[in-house]
């Protein structure tokens, strides 16, 4: 335990959001007021834009009630930002906020980019003798960051993923006149989230192909694989990443279907209308493109309640752990299957590790033939997804943490 | 209380499905099997088409629990058909198969087209002399048919629209950055569902424009508003119908941006597609396009548990009505606001008033310019969506009904 250090707390949140973001966020937020060695607590508008704008905000003027409402609000509640800091000057000024508050704790809340950010901000700040404890609280969709056995936000988005396949599933399956459907998930380089469609499975619901970006795509493979199917069940339903690239790492979303496809330029409609066209022009089956876009990262009435508790638990480790002179580091999950049962445990590692490093999907977890994942992948992932959301509703819908966000003063 | 009549009976699924349609279907089947009247209980695969093919389930042979899991799995789970009668032959055919296994009651589930294809059928059994009551369930998330205070499967479609446009505003909010949005729900004719997004808006998370298909689309004002908006708030969300189109009639998804737009021929991308590129044309501001497709009509997971009941008193209302007597009605839902507090009650409508039209939302229920709805229209929809599906889970997921379909033999 290293001495005691006595100063102003600040959060941030940063890059794309997820369902539980916030419930990392209220975990930092309410341990960090409840902490003696901690003095205020601030909310940084819009990540380390906040914090060069000298814009933050007094969290202790917050409802102790609708705080709490942030286990079950999704999106980044401060405000995000994606902004990589390029220059001294930047850094400087980031003291000099800190100098302003008497901040000693700095908590950064994102994916790969916002852990290289805490990094930075780190070594400038040990480099030129400022005392302050930095932790990195991970958060991404993705599920690519290194050093974790998996990331907040990641359990959720496959249980939307998972759970949506299975109803469009039942949706795709009921004319008896068949039906081609493509479903075009996020992960432009990692392909957890797709792979986890693999779920619906479970239930007899699951797509015929997943196509990950981990394994370099063939149209033409593609093509004859869908056509195979379509014949045998008179229904064929597919999951791919949205960076599926070819060989030559052109994405696909980008790429021409063919040079006689007519279509020379770039699609608006994504990759899930491109493949359902080029399936529809090959099979002339009815044929459904279908982009689950920003609902599988923001569909909070979805999140798996095991995400919530994790990404809660991974907030309020930060600052535990930096109460008791952890800095530079990131807080980590790791996975205890005791007698066969899941445990979630929390470790450490430095934030030089963990940023701007990207986790794939191993290759032995993806099937031989690269159009599926293997029991491994499902057993990983399955532990995450447990648990329903029992946020409150109001009107039916739900009620989402509702802040003020007074402007801190000094 | 016409006489007592002793048969076998059948029931069929016909048209797009909902999150809902098979908790009617378990009203019809459960208050059939326990009838004494019904000697047998039928199935058919893919609604008409299965009569027609001489393809019935027998209802009997099932797993009681499996049938009451219809009350939570979407989509139509004997499979449905979009079939429209043509000839005399075909309804030949369906008293020959009626004959062949007694049966003296046909329900009929779906919408417009499908009252009709029920009232068909009911005329020409009339005509000929075959004694069977047949009663139509109304089905469709569209909430267009006439007769009734509100349809089955609408509500459920209604709550996940107005969750998903909340939690989407969450999303296209976080960014210092802004961003214009544009999400595209269905209703074709009709804007009951893209009119619910305004719901959201009782959490002051409701989009800034909606398009129904009742106002004439006119895109320099589109684009204009958006613009201003964007301006002003540095975001923009704009919730539109699949079936927005120009004065002459042409569906804006099919028509051409503009002259000049570079864009002569169909896009694959659907609509909220082509809107997101004209207002990125237009303010150079980021713009996403979100397209809810299947997603609105099979989301069981965000059922509203009014609509569940709703639906399954619907088949059973169906059921007994007919062993009443009744026969050549669809039925109906009234709307008792007893005290201020809604009540759903049932009346019976003939079928010929029911089938092939279409009830649109009422101009004075739409706001004078055109861009959103009274709270007449959101007094209406409230109601609808009460409840939370608290369906099985199963590794995290939905757990729908399995059934066996066994082919029903004579």
């Amino acid at each position: 335990m290293k001495k005691k250090l006595t100063g102003a707390a600040v959060f941030g949140q940063s890059g794309g959001p997820t369902s539980v973001i916030n419930s990392s966020a209220y975990g930092v937020i309410r341990t960090a007021l409840d902490a003696e060695e901690i003095t205020a607590v601030y909310g940084a508008a819009h990540g380390v834009v906040g914090i060069l704008n000298d814009e933050l905000f007094d969290m202790s003027k917050e409802d102790a009630g609708e705080l709490k409402l942030l286990m079950n609000t999704p999106s980044s509640e401060l405000g995000s930002c994606r902004y990589k800091i390029k220059e001294e000057s930047e850094l400087e000024r980031i003291r000099e906020i800190f100098e302003k508050y008497n901040i000693r704790y700095f908590f950064y809340n994102g994916g790969n980019d916002s852990m290289d950010t805490c990094s930075k901000v780190n070594d400038y700040l040990e480099r030129v003798g400022y005392e302050c404890r930095v932790i990195g609280v991970p958060k991404t969709i993705d599920n690519d960051l290194v050093g974790t056995d998996h990331c907040p936000g990641f359990g959720s988005a496959a249980k939307y993923i998972a759970t949506t396949v299975a109803e469009v599933y039942k949706d795709a399956h009921v004319y008896d006149t068949g039906t081609i459907t493509i479903i075009e998930i996020m992960g432009r380089h990692a392909g957890w989230l797709t792979g986890a469609s693999a779920l619906a499975g479970l239930q007899g619901l699951g797509p015929d192909y997943i196509y990950l970006p981990e394994i370099p795509f063939e149209m033409d493979e593609f093509l004859e694989n869908v056509k195979k199917t379509y014949k045998e069940k008179k229904n064929c339903l597919v999951c791919v990443s949205e960076g599926i690239h070819h060989h030559d790492g052109t994405f696909v979303a980008k790429a021409k279907i063919s040079e006689t496809d007519g279509f020379g330029h770039a699609q608006l409609g994504g990759l899930a209308a491109k493949l359902a066209h080029a399936a529809q022009t090959k099979t002339g089956a009815k044929v459904r493109g279908i982009e689950l876009s920003l609902l599988q990262r923001c569909a909070a009435h979805l999140a798996s309640q095991t995400d919530i508790d994790e990404a809660f638990l991974a907030g309020k480790s930060a600052v535990e752990h930096a109460i008791s002179g952890g800095s530079g580091e990131m807080v980590c999950f790791t996975r205890d299957m005791e007698g066969g049962k899941y445990k979630c445990g929390i470790k450490f590692e430095p934030l030089s590790i963990c940023a701007n490093m990207e986790k794939k999907v191993p290759r032995e977890w993806i099937t031989q033939d690269g159009t599926g994942v293997t029991k491994e992948f499902i057993d990983y992932v399955l532990p995450l997804i447990q648990g329903e959301n029992s946020g409150k509703k109001e009107d039916g819908i739900p009620r989402f943490a509702k802040l003020k966000k007074i402007k801190a003063e000094i």
